[in-house]
């Protein structure tokens, strides 16, 4: 077996064996087998695409390829959640203290911010001191103490993953659904959890952009938990426009705070009673009205927020500092009419070339910039109107890319759903 | 503009333009674009082609990106051949003093055995002492002196495709119409000469095995040629067997002197007729009958092998020290019949494993050793009778698997033609 023959077969769009996966996860891993090889190799699954059995095997080949998590020292059952990432994606914040506030332990490891999209990790670092980086002891007592933890990506975690994401995102092999699906999943499954909520998210700001594949993404991720007696409930998601108005990770927090405290907006809310009850139903095995029940009292009589506080605190965070620049500037509207559509890709790109994310793997965030929505799809903005607030620091962008992003036009035109559907 | 960008456009089958390509080109030589980034792109193009427009595009930027060889200092028509490559391939050391012979210039760079096919420079020097390496002085005082030279790639002719075709030969790539027709028509138009005559082999031994592939390749030939002003003539020719009887380098040297004498294999003989009268055609701009007389004149004459002998004196070479293995076994018939197809690429990978090729870049060929076919497609032959006879030294091969690539059957299958077409 060479890796050129198994290169050669994926050309002809032939079905690799468990085998032939295999051996190329570990020789890729070990580095017998070259980043030119895996590129090309990735490049012809990315046009000539993977049976489900192949994705099957890919994640497990790469799920054992590093360590897994132990759990079991966790009471209770371990509901995860993931999302695939989009711009303003702030739900794993809120949903943390908010399901732990209810009585599910919630054990969560999270990333870094990537691309267009942010990351959890680097949104909690706004908060001053708050420290995301937790010993697995420190992350077990902590969920066992209070019901919640939430760390970055711990020990050695399918690094064949890690290894093959990298190489995907400089040589324009990410959007594939085997490779996306074996991706999410080894990291999943490693992660120990029972029960996995996925939040797909489907549109211009999203990794997948269209209703076809995201179907097919979601069916794939339920189909490999399964095998994995792992139960998966995938949603499939709007991210035609950033999910509620703040960009940027101390804004994102804040708006958090919002929500917590059963304010905030409705988008963003909506999504979170979704997710929450799911998860929460999942947990107890309680109904999804029971569930949803818990979570509307918990945003509103202050339990969630409290959790919130706790969590925080145990994680070294100071509460009352969160970075945000106090420069800003305000981006109005050239003209009458209704939003129709909005860019949110480039929005998530200006926020980043900001400072809001990372450009260069070395590059330091800037916490404090990003910038607030005040209208979204559907919206009616006046000529003057502001429909933007960046807040800025050291990096500037042009305003009139912000305001290409919106698309004005006199008709109103219905906004598309919040939730797709659901697979499972 | 980022090679990133470039991959994703070739995923999405769209056609690069020419600053793109260049940008690739440039920045993949220079080491700015990595390896791991052109394997992917190389991928993309293997797997949704290139437009004419694209392939002539990516053949001027490898072309500039190198030395281009003056042939001026060389009186009259220069006309140059090259052949795809395949397995008992020796006619260039043939058609070299052959057409030299005629009165016509042959100012010649070769390459050396790739994969599993034998390279002329390798075998020339199965014939001791001679010199492959001419500085560019001697190479052209030779050709103005008696009329041939013949070395191998001297200078810096397009390097990028040199360390294109490195990446793409361990990286499954190698198979795809526009970068085969982009790095061969680079070299040859570097290579300086006038007309150009190619030798395509199509068949189970070559490096395009249908005849459409061949047919889009050879007519792509001769398009950038007319780009380039200069003439092409391409001949789609049979490698779905060996060419003539013998295979390896020393074995090789022999056959071509018996074809030189007026003698050898009817199959090497026919080919040679047809490619030396169209060279000499060419170069001296006489009809093709009246220079396939001179051809056959020569052949039978002795001009064309006294022009061999002076050749190899020339290059410091013994005539009378060719490199011959004098461990023979024979490879005989389990059964009565027709010989009715032969696995050409395996005879080849056969002879390349007993030494004749190198398995690794390092490796030193072994020139003694190789293979004599007694029989060929067509041929009956009968059980307990000499198939092929091996030439071997340290190296040993399982004798079964040179039986298994003869199919014997019981009813005669009419041969395939020797040339297939002509495009021009």
């Amino acid at each position: 077996m060479t890796i050129v023959d198994i290169i050669e077969k994926k050309k002809q769009k032939q079905a690799l064996t468990k085998e032939e996966i295999n051996f190329f996860v570990k020789g890729f891993l070990s580095g017998e087998i070259k980043d030119y090889q895996a590129s090309a190799l990735l490049m012809a699954i990315c046009l000539n695409d993977m049976t489900d059995e192949e994705t099957m095997d890919l994640t497990f080949a790469m799920l054992e390829s590093g360590d897994k998590i132990d759990l079991s020292m966790i009471k209770g059952t371990k509901v995860d959640k993931h999302s695939t990432g989009g711009v303003g994606d702030k739900t794993s914040i809120i949903l943390a203290p908010l399901v732990a506030s209810t009585g599910v332990s919630v054990a969560k490891m999270s990333g870094r911010g990537l691309g267009h999209t942010g990351g959890t990790i680097d949104k909690l670092e706004a908060i001053s001191g708050f420290q995301t980086s937790l010993t697995q002891e420190e992350f077990i007592n902590n969920v066992n103490d209070i019901g919640v933890a939430l760390t970055g990506q711990t020990g050695n975690i399918a690094p064949a993953d890690k290894k093959l994401y990298a190489l995907r995102d400089v040589t324009g092999t990410v959007n594939s659904i085997p490779l996306i699906a074996s991706s999410i999943m080894s990291k999943k499954l490693a992660s120990g959890a029972d029960k996995i909520v996925i939040d797909l998210k489907v549109g211009n700001g999203a990794l997948v952009n269209n209703i076809d594949d995201a179907r097919r993404l979601g069916h794939l991720m339920v189909k490999i938990g399964k095998k994995f007696s792992k139960d998966v409930i995938c949603f499939l998601t709007n991210m035609n426009e950033p999910l509620g108005h703040n960009i940027g990770n101390g804004l994102e927090v804040l708006e958090c705070i919002d929500v917590l405290n059963g304010k905030g907006p409705e988008d963003l809310k909506n999504l979170i009673e979704e997710l929450a009850s799911t998860m929460v139903s999942l947990g107890k095995n309680i109904s999804k009205e029971e569930a949803l029940k818990e979570v509307t009292d918990n945003l509103t009589n202050g339990k969630a927020y409290q959790k919130f506080l706790e969590f925080v605190e145990r994680q070294h965070g100071d509460i009352h500092h969160i970075t945000v620049s106090d420069k800003t500037l305000s981006v109005k509207s050239n003209k009458d009419g209704f939003i129709t559509a909005i860019n949110t890709l480039k929005l998530g790109e200006l926020s980043r070339q900001l400072g809001a994310g990372r450009l260069n793997k070395e590059d330091v965030i800037d916490y404090g910039v990003g910038m607030v929505l005040n209208k979204k799809q559907g919206d009616f903005v006046m000529e003057g109107e502001e429909l933007v607030k960046i807040y800025y620091n050291e990096k500037s962008i042009p305003l009139i890319d912000i305001l290409n992003c919106f698309q004005i036009e006199n008709d109103y035109k219905e906004k598309e759903p919040l939730i797709y559907e659901k697979i499972m």
